[in-house]
């Protein structure tokens, strides 16, 4: 039999529950684009979403997902045949990489693996390196998505100064704005990439470039940027058509206002500390269970572990037999192994991920974990005792 | 801090999580009421709500909800001056009497207390003894929403036929249709009430009266039926607009099409299952929570316990304190306890019930024992250790 | 080849067309029934209620259509074996008065036909004859569905106090809340019955009975009311559980609070004068047409034609034609005849209504409007020409 | 006063009216993104989208508004240096040329003006003067929204093939997609570019780009694509997540879904013809008020007017007057001129369009007719009489 009927439970990492009053705000009429509610409304989008990346300066939105906002980060400030430099920490810093290929731009990948954080002193090296000063940007993932490790971009900058070097430092926040601390003027970030349907709560359809005044110089001195990426216009509005050009996401704009009322009604500091205490949560739970069988977190040091995501090794075929119990009998569904094996290589199915990212609260999380609990169970997979209690203990000491 | 953002989970024992196919069903333009979609569907109502109540006969759809179906049900069988027997078991037993005496029926109250279900021995000695032929009808109430104490309606047919007594048999199922194990023709109840908002995840709005042929020839023999009330022209309808006595609940009838899909899509055996299932795993917390401390299951013996709802005791003020911390700490709104003392008296604060009715699967159960489990530790109730663990073996086993 | 794909318009005199608003608000989660939201929204209703009906008195809203609002009112005011007087102006004044049969009320009814007000003459000659004190209430249908003959509700108060007979004055609004003027305070009015979902603009499930001090003494003094029916812990509530005696209405109250919204937002005189201007835009279309052919306006003086409906006599087949044509060619749905004929008389296919009630703006009308002209070019129905350019001038003289 | 109040109407071009059941579609949780429901129901989008641009060849879809499929077309087929020829007719061929110099593309502009489709003459002309093989592709904009003129796509066809010229045939859609009649294949078109916002009735967000055989031989000679654009592995996918480059546009593609059955269940040729009525019955209401007065359809001849979209010449202030009564006193929200005049140019306030594309049937078209007509007469803009009585008698003969 199965338990499953009810509301189903997506723990993916992306895209993330959306809220009812995020979706209740985008099921409406189209509206005029010329003049009325939209226009009146979309004015108050720019500033609130420089609250939540902590900036005082430029973002513009696109209508793309967060590939799009990547593609455009690079359109902006990187030349074809100049390079870029990128320590890589999973699948999301070779993807990042692969689209300033795609343009023509020479990548300096520093791969660490997928369970370590990276390096800042090798990024100093690298750059005290480029005496020819080939090096335009140097590419951070902030959390990654496949790995769930989250790096230090202060750090980074850092190094960036220590070497003395020009590059702008741009990090990729997809899976962690508005649910990882970050603080994009304090920590010296040129350029931020961040898409709408994690920590901002809207159906995937918009994304995010952030980018300071120094990086606006930069994009300044291009020789060339394609229309639908030049962030110029955006930074600098004539208008609301012309800041789209063209057609403006209209019910997506819609979602967002609304999305970034649930945000700062909370406060994006209260926003963090929730994302912090429940992942807590979820490592006490998952590191019971790894004490006695063969559940593990893939990243061992917690001060590197994202607050939206958790990667988790179980090993074949347990991750893939675990996950589809939770799917048939209990509701949840949690979100596959990405960038650990190859799907056709047996290993593949030793993985999997937990999404807690955006609108997730205790019982949501609890749930989750109660669930995988069943599911070991079920399953046979042996395991600690006692996660369940560890969880509910964090989360009683936390709220 | 809270923990709390992030979807709001319901746990009252109603109205019940409604599923998002029916919020969709209802979310549409108005129809025409006289022909086309709105017609077309409607047919196929009775039948399906046939098959959730186990009957081959009659129901009438009412708007109203269950208390308008308690006066429905009498008004089209119990004239002013004659009788019903009434056992109760909670607060819902006593409110049905009073809706009959808001009719000029007299009531014969067996009042069972609060935790104890009825015994079917007292109603027959009740009707044996009536000799005169004052009663017309037993009320019992299937599931009592205050109480979770199910009573055995079988018994209460077998208890009639062995006194050979005329009255009609019927049953509250209000909070136990499509939760709890239900057999309206092979039970031999004459009479049903049922809501919306329950088990058949609908909001508040609609509610149902099954009736039987003998319910039918009683109606028949009544010397004036009111009009709103009369279920007539709802058991043998000559067109829709007939049917309602005026305009028919057009949204919630679109909900309700989707509601029957859900149920039939499972099959309403499976149904059962599945709420028996989710209610032994929230047993199997409470007694482990219970082996130290306050907190105790209203109903001592499962036999008789609600698969839909459940009433605990646990002592003031902690039933208040942790429904506020559940509420403002974890997303979860438990039940306030209901009947078990008045609102005035500072024992009223020790009671709290959670609703695991309709739409609801592992995940949502878990998740709210969980909060339960960190609501108890954050609030320093004592409580025995190990009651997610059980609840989870409960799942793990049953899925 | 059909013109009808695009948003479907439903011109039927209810249910009304909803506005997204309402929708919107009824689309969401179940709401807790104890406190929160809900509670806090509820409180604002009853004032709200009150300005529509411009009375400073009582309102008991029920779960229930139009024909239980009736019977509610006579169940709270009139004992079996007393009478009601019901001047008749078409369908509904008969189908009021089959309820009060229902009741066990006899009824004095004064049949005025289908295209004439009442006399309120006659109603105090009526009145006058009643020297046994039979009649307790005077009904009188405020605007009548079927015929669209608006009665001078105001005239029968005047009718009674000069027959210095005690009767209550009670009228259905049903079709004319918030959409003809009425007073219920200035015009004397002790009883109005109404509905959701006309001039409410919330789907059928809601229905209202305001009454006045005088009928609430007449409550107090009758013998029995019952539960469901008994506007008393209505109208000096306990509590909002008590108010609703079970189970609240959820979500139609979240769509009622934004109708009350809407309709105070606009302001309640500027609804009427709206309905009023759509409503002479109508006739003024209709009036050219009758020049050649067969249309008429049922109800020859303007000055007692329905702001809301309009009920019009085209000679079959012609009415179920147009009707059709509309519907498979234009994306428009007329309303049926009702009342003039029966079903199965082939005279029942020379009738329409069009409703013009509620969320309703020139261009609805309008394009209401062009689309019967449409049809009767069509068809070949004979009809005068100009009269989309009669209806035009009205509202460009009226906007 | 104002009737404004009921169901605004929006009749701009694009984005069009949403239908409820798209919109209904969008209003759903996040789907898993890895398997399931959509990734089940998004392997039929590619043939339906097909069938709408009658080809058998290649379709991508990127998340993006039409300037995004512009730049994807010309990314696809065109590098840095070489040149494109634009027949323009109206803005938005101005506005593609504009976007292909942000690539780096040089730019051939044959200026039509504002009221007179493309000559395919001088199109050949500038064809057989390119011996150098300069150009790569010939834009034509099918039907330029500013001008409502509408382009004869094949007849280019013929002149590149009577030129002898390789360059590929690219058709901007945008405005005529499942409006206009369009035949890919039949026409030897090589790229069509598209929006969701307009004939496919799905909210903004989407965009498409048709490629033939022969484009995508032009893609395979290119240098470099960058990787947002590149629609190789669109045409021939791995699989859903390497389709979309990231994360897919989930809600938007539930909501495709749903657009291509209702077009597809209406059947594409009779959306066509159901275009083409309406607009025919928009003309002749403008051709008998251009009689006698100053409004004027801006595309004289018939043969070349969009389907879709009507502009219009009235004079200043007229239009903006006009505009601003409807919106303010009907309820109808019409379209600004574009393109006709500079925004702080007096005469700005001549022009307004009509949007009459997608989801929009008889009574949708014929309401903004009727609504104009009213504000003609409000504001005293001298006009011909009879204007919707020649519509609706378009309306009765077409339907």
């Amino acid at each position: 039999m199965t338990l499953s009927y009810g509301r189903e439970y997506l723990a993916i990492p992306g895209p993330s529950v959306m809220p009812d009053r995020v979706l209740r705000a985008m099921n409406r009429a189209s509206p005029n684009i010329y003049e009325g509610d939209l226009i009146d409304m979309a004015a108050g989008l720019i500033p609130d979403l420089r609250r939540v990346a902590r900036t005082e300066h430029h973002v513009a939105i696109y209508i793309a997902n967060g590939h799009g906002a990547w593609e455009a980060a690079l359109a902006n400030t990187v030349a074809p045949g100049e390079a870029v430099l990128v320590p890589a920490t999973g699948r999301f810093g070779h993807g990042w990489a692969d689209m300033a290929q795609g343009l023509g731009i020479e990548t300096d990948i520093i791969d660490f693996g997928k369970s370590t954080p990276l390096d800042a002193g090798r990024v100093e090296e690298a750059l005290r390196a480029d005496t020819a000063g080939r090096i335009k940007a140097v590419l951070v993932t902030h959390v990654d998505t496949s790995t769930s490790i989250r790096n230090d971009v202060a750090a980074v900058r850092a190094a960036i100064d220590a070497a003395g070097h020009p590059a702008l430092l741009m990090a990729d926040c997809i899976a962690s704005l508005a649910c990882d601390v970050f603080e994009m003027d304090a920590w010296g970030v040129d350029v931020i990439v961040a898409g709408s349907q994690k920590g901002l709560m809207v159906p995937p359809g918009l994304s995010f470039v952030f980018f300071s005044p120094r990086a606006a110089e930069v994009r300044a001195a291009m020789p060339r940027v394609s229309r639908y990426w030049d962030w110029t216009p955006r930074a600098n509005p004539q208008g609301f058509y012309q800041y789209w050009g063209g057609t403006a996401p209209t019910h997506h704009l819609f979602g967002l206002r609304e999305s970034l009322d649930m945000i700062h009604g909370e406060g994006i500091e209260a926003v963090w500390t929730r994302h912090a205490a429940l992942a807590r949560a979820i490592w006490a739970a998952c590191e019971v269970w790894g004490q006695h069988g063969p559940l593990a977190l893939n990243m061992p040091d917690a001060a590197h572990r994202s607050h939206a995501v958790t990667s988790l090794r179980i090993g074949a075929p347990h991750g893939s037999a675990l996950r589809g119990w939770l799917q048939d009998k209990a509701g949840v569904t949690l979100g596959i192994g990405l960038g650990m094996a190859e799907p056709n290589d047996p290993a593949w199915h030793g993985f999997f991920r937990i999404g807690h990212m955006g609108h997730v609260n205790a019982h949501m999380v609890l749930g989750v974990l109660a669930s995988i609990d069943a599911g070991l169970k079920a399953l046979d997979i042996p395991h600690g005792q006692g996660a369940l209690e560890a969880a509910s203990t964090v989360i009683a000491g936390a709220a």
